[in-house]
């Protein structure tokens, strides 16, 4: 416990952690046992000072000349993000956003699987979507309760979204993702998340109007020969 | 010139603006003239001494007593954000998620504004969606020309989304969105950002294992009942 309190890991860090996982997986399965900050700096578009800076806070060094081995490596990534134990995603709304997240094979990887969908509207019910049926959002508490960890991620419209997130909340749910466009509130305490796509082009936009601030980003990097410039 | 360099806006600062911004929308489409920092925390979920912090950025610090000027602060914030002029946006690959994107009222704002949707599979050219008829990618070139500042939005599979890519930088857009689980080089600098959606998965399981480090979170907050958790 001590150890925990100690390293506290700033967010920046926590958001590339899952980048550096995915380069490694695949260089994993590419047969490669060690790498260097450079390469992981190649293989991410995160410069490699920063990498270097990104794992010690893992309390990772690599072994200079070597570099790091990637299973030790990965099996820390994979500690530090909480995913020894696999994650089960359920969905509820399945529009056109809940079809792109059913998916997407990011939400279904060896640490997320997607393991129901939900919606209300009866035309849906039964349709399936990427080898599973949409159940009728009733059948949510029996899920989660037979699940093990669960995330509910909510893509149904911002008019309903505070009653799925209450059902989900209801039905004890480890935290939620919200894609809906409206503030939620948790009547207990539950890990929320909001994603919003204006964020997204409003950042952009941003850092068009004040190029000079990208410099000071964390997780900004420019590549050697200028031609990338990537958030 | 010295002013931009003078205040350079920390980036998780940078990410909250938009989250003011549709507050104050609000509260000026009700009519409310002032608000105080207080009211913007119960707004947003952001506590209120971090909106004090943040508006600081723009050297905006309020009338003790009385608050922020609704309407001034809303022109200060569109102005760091770049949206003095609309950004016009273009999105490739109308898919499940190019519709939810399309269909998003958060992609089409008094800011963005979608103006086309490209893809190149025969059965969708000339269909329409959300008011907009789905063209061939070919005609990119003369939209990106005739449009005014330009976000690239990459909707279509990640085996066609470097193509698109480099069509998109080729055309002259201002800014690239990736949603396409891949990594992108570009041949030019042009300001691209991936949104990756296991990200917001896997930073979720960190919180859940790592609740300690929530505390120090930038944009968390707990209100006052602790009933909510938001990152």
């Amino acid at each position: 416990m001590v150890e925990r309190f100690a390293r506290r890991i700033p967010e920046p860090t926590v958001v590339r952690l899952p980048v550096y996982q995915r380069a490694l997986l695949g260089l994993s399965a590419a047969g490669v046992t060690t790498v260097s900050s450079a390469e992981l700096a190649g293989a991410t578009g995160v410069n490699a000072a920063k990498v270097r800076k990104d794992l010690s806070h893992l309390g990772t060094y690599g072994t200079p000349g070597t570099g790091y081995d990637v299973k030790f490596l990965l099996g820390q990534i994979r500690r530090e993000l909480g995913l020894d134990e696999e994650w089960q995603v359920v969905i509820v709304g399945i529009g056109h956003l809940g079809h792109a997240l059913a998916h997407s094979q990011r939400f279904s990887t060896e640490n997320f699987r997607t393991v129901a969908l939900f919606d209300v509207d009866p035309a849906k019910i039964g349709e399936e979507v990427s080898g599973l049926p949409v159940l009728h959002l009733s059948e949510l508490p029996e899920v989660v309760a037979s699940a093990g960890r669960t995330i509910g991620v909510i893509a149904c419209p911002a008019g309903a979204a505070q009653d799925v997130c209450d059902r989900l909340v209801e039905a004890g749910v480890g935290a939620i993702l919200n894609f809906a466009p409206t503030i939620l509130t948790v009547t207990r305490p539950v890990l929320l998340r909001q994603v919003d796509f204006s964020v997204e082009l409003q950042v952009l936009s941003f850092y068009v109007e004040h190029p000079e601030a990208i410099a000071g980003l964390a997780g900004a990097s420019r590549s050697k020969d200028e031609s990338r410039l990537e958030l």
